[in-house]
């Protein structure tokens, strides 16, 4: 009911607040037998990791993810396995300055959850936004770990990358660029002009929004729950559940407001779809072509520009935030649009083999 | 699991095929004593019916919803109450012509859920898109006239119109305006060219798109369940499970690409936020101001133009769809919408009851 | 949340009131392409069907299903198949006397819900006991027998009987003779001893308890997942989820409190376990042996004699409860247990499949 | 789906395995501003420990508890309030001797559920019993202290312990002497002679079986959800997931059977039940009086007798367990029922809250 899981077969319980002791996952309903490499999660942690240069923080976070249950190394071999049973991942936070904090011990941030956390709960952890900081997201970096070692048993992989940043549109999309440029853009110029807008708006003492896209290939038809758990819908769910995020569109998104039946609709030969403005998803189920899904992101809140606000007395106050903050979500946010994905495919590549119309009926 | 039900606390499941006895729903988890007055949700219901002219299928259903269960009229009242036990709603179909559907048996209409149900399931029923068909929604607004009653009863109240329509943009928000013309139009003027528009694309044997803008006024804050149950991310769920949405945005949406921190930050001030970039929710929860949404409708796919598909042997054949179809899905799609967004919120608010940091602790 | 689902991916939702229009059950889950026989569904009913002599009632109810979604005869065949959308089932009520319930408006009848419902609700449907009757059970039987059909096709049958009433019990267990008596017993001889006792407190105005086995043959080993879904723990929860029962046991049940380890451990050999102290369920997974369940089942609270209770205002009265009621919940519940614990297995058998470590990892 | 989770909204999910580096819970539901006394988590963990004397294992384990999240300690406070975010608990295992398990990787011991987890997941972590080990309930015990905090502010208090120990019952309920004796038995009589079977059975290289009865006083009238929620089901649910229990009754129990509609009903005066055979649950609803449960439970299956079993190859072996094992799960089970009882209410407390007929509708 509080809303810290996700998922339904597959399902992920994240926990902890950006200045508390740790971060953490529990996944529960993986299926047994999948070899986890620990490195291999590591890795992934590593492209959330803040301290990258261009529009990330300078905390220093390793972001190392420990195992604390639910695999076992059978004997003869290397590396563990899931076992079925539920795998318990701790990221403890390393560099947590909360003393930094103290003086917004009681004034609401504006742009963040300070105020609302505290209307809705009536207490709130205000170090470093508490349970509302993206910190929390590497949870959800480590847990989507697992669900891509489960979506690659069955060839699916899902790939995602910024679409614009500050205003920069990608013009291109060089698959092998994504990962050359600080900016996981497929186009190595547009990243050019993205690290001087960052550089200038740092300056500025603000922060970027921007587009990111994600493209899963090889999801085979059959996944999406209609009527009301469609695959989109599920999508839309997990990625917009990102707290950066503020609008989700699925193939041709909201371009369709304009177009004519005869143009949105997907002609079908004998080889495939004729266009895919569907995004791969028909009637809330992947129908075996790429789906594409976009993303928009908004500009960090923490700014060093001096704003409005009210303390918790009700009072008017003005802040400007210094600190140790992202310019931008983008990139950091790529690997965390990417998890949610990739844990809704693998719930519903979970709840599709439990429906499954085999052979025993 | 399979997912044919929503919400957690206030939770509707739907059944029902478009040419089979009835479509219908369970509302299970609505709190006792509301008075359910059945002219109300007879007259919800007459909003999403078909035959309104313009855009709208001539297809006849009275669309009378009868309440089964759940509901009791105690001694000396006039009206029922609800009584906390599941309210079971039944819409019977009256005007289905299956026999005309005899000749899509075997073919995949494009941009249909024909395809991927049979993918998904290994049969379907073919008539009228069965459960893939419009028609479900139905129930869905059924089942929401009893999520706004429990709504309104904390004054929370929702009202979604047509913000586009076939590229014509409404330039003016006059509420009253919004039941002045079919299309549920907050500008008459704009209502009157959408009607031209789509008496022209009727012509053409082709369909239209647009937009649907959603407002919710009086929402207390403090809704919304964060981290994967933000109070927008299961919003996007509930919306983007319509069959027609492609996209779904909160508050500047996808406006905020392009924005600055310094732009998008909702400054606070002692009367309240200075602006409303964030359509009423931060980090997850409502904030108390107004909540703004807006999805984007694709073109119905039924055209009776001709199209290139295939056929369940895989062959290519061409179609093209007479009967009786809307234009667009607008302005029909306009209760479904409230609905979506009415059930998200009742249960939400039930959810917050569940968790409120009252006086008992 | 409100507790009328049960199941979590073949999962079943029940509605209706004893003295309304009707009750019924929406089944959604069930995987496609299974062949409905509405002939067999209403052969199900009729085991659960008031008016069969003995401890029955004489309420006139035909218990005839509706199925009103979720099915589909394909071109060529002569019944029904499952299409992996939510079946809808209804049973009208025929034979209700609400008339006969007015004088029990305002009194609490004493071992009966009324006077809980009316303190959880605020509002109760005094007539016939509303949600609280054991009628609502008819709704369980109907899905039950879906439940059934599910796990026919992994071999997998449930048989439960009377196993004692009124303080006999049955001396032998003859399989055969179950159907051959109107108790449900493998035992003619107690069978008929049984209906003696059962005039006997007929005619005292008084009611009956007893007990009730439940075997299942066929399980396939693996079901259940543990630690808190244990299949043990979700079948005592289906079957103590029905009004009458007071106490579930698995196995050697109760006994285990007097046995040492080395009496109650099943040995195992090389063709199978050597003893079933455990009832077929191992740590919380079956093992493959037979199933064995054991319910208590108090007597029906409705009894002719006269008790002392209260009235709505407090008041102490006394009460007197003629009508037509069932001497004890045996034979009626019988078929209910069967589809509680066939509605279980289903549920686990298709979580049992999300999870199974096939060759895909 | 994996059962690794317990209640609705007052949400519990453990994870861990015995030779594993940790076992833990996460709470997601709980209520904000509650104090959390890291004292009283403790105290009410050691109950639950081994090397108790008696009939516990002397595996030395200090089972203490850390707070990983979820809690915050307000300025001029000393004590950590909940926050309402998801409260991470963690128990590490230090007296873990996995090397004691080498000989066991290969062999199913008799009454585990070594054989049953092999056939469920293809793979088992054979150590100490990997996931099916007691061990698990540490963490449930850590999670049920925080569901007694909860109740403890409604006034609702749970007592367990020992009914039966080896065939000896207690013969009186003085309830201060349940914490006189180490085997939390209302009667140290009955807890000297257990002690003296104890010993003997200890010697005999076997173990016993008990009977646990779990009392709950204050418990507010209207908990329980049905009809498949029932108050007693839950309940059943979560005491039939406990290893070592196979049978569970509520009230009069299985006493039922025999008992005439005359005898069981409990009649009701103006100051409340005349007898309380109901244990305290009318129709599946708290009806404000004593709740009474009683469970089975049965003798530890780790024996040091010799016993036929098999090995993975399907061969039939012997084996004579050694090692450090309880004579039986009594007592170290009772702070278990204690917790699943508070869990289980605990979550029905929030259900209600959600539904609540207050002055809002």
């Amino acid at each position: 009911m509080a809303g810290n899981s996700y998922g339904k077969i597959f399902r992920v319980t994240t926990w902890g607040e950006s200045h508390g002791t740790a971060v953490g996952a529990v996944v529960d309903g993986c299926p047994p037998n999948i070899v986890i490499d620990p490195d291999f999660l590591n890795k992934e942690m590593s492209r959330r990791r803040p301290g990258q240069g261009g529009a990330s923080s300078p905390r220093k976070e390793s972001d190392k993810v420990e195992i604390l249950s639910g695999v076992f190394t059978p004997p003869n071999e290397n590396l563990p396995r899931t076992t079925g049973t539920p795998i318990s991942l701790v990221i403890y936070n390393e560099d947590a300055h909360s003393k930094s904090y103290d003086h917004l011990r009681e004034i609401y941030r504006p742009g963040h959850g300070d105020i609302t956390y505290h209307q809705k709960f009536g207490i709130r952890d205000h170090r470093g936004g508490g349970r509302a900081s993206a910190r929390e997201t590497a949870a959800r970096v480590a847990a989507g770990a697992i669900a891509k070692l489960v979506l690659s048993a069955y060839g699916i992989k899902t790939v995602a990358y910024t679409a614009a940043l500050g205003g920069i549109k990608v013009e291109k999309y060089r698959a092998e660029e994504i990962t050359q440029n600080i900016y996981y853009a497929p186009d190595n110029d547009a990243a050019a002009r993205m690290e001087e807008r960052v550089q200038e708006v740092r300056a500025a003492g603000d922060t970027l929004g921007g587009l990111v896209e994600i493209r899963v290939n090889g999801c085979i038809a059959g996944l999406g729950e209609p009527v009301f758990d469609k695959l989109e819908a599920d999508l839309a769910h997990g990625l917009m559940s990102i707290g950066a995020v503020k609008g989700v569109e699925v193939g041709a998104g909201f371009l369709v407001a304009d177009m004519l039946g005869s143009e949105n609709n997907d002609q079908i030969g004998s080889d495939g779809y004729l266009s895919n403005n569907a995004g791969g998803i028909l009637a809330g189920i992947s129908n075996g072509d790429e789906i594409i899904l976009r993303v928009a992101v908004k500009p960090i809140p923490s700014i060093a520009q001096t704003q409005k606000t009210i303390n918790q007395k009700g009072e008017e106050v003005t802040i400007a935030i210094g600190g140790r903050h992202d310019i931008s979500a983008i990139p950091r946010i790529i690997p965390v649009c990417e998890a949610m994905v990739n844990l809704t495919l693998a719930d519903h590549l979970l709840r599709q083999r439990a429906m499954d119309h085999g052979s025993s009926f």
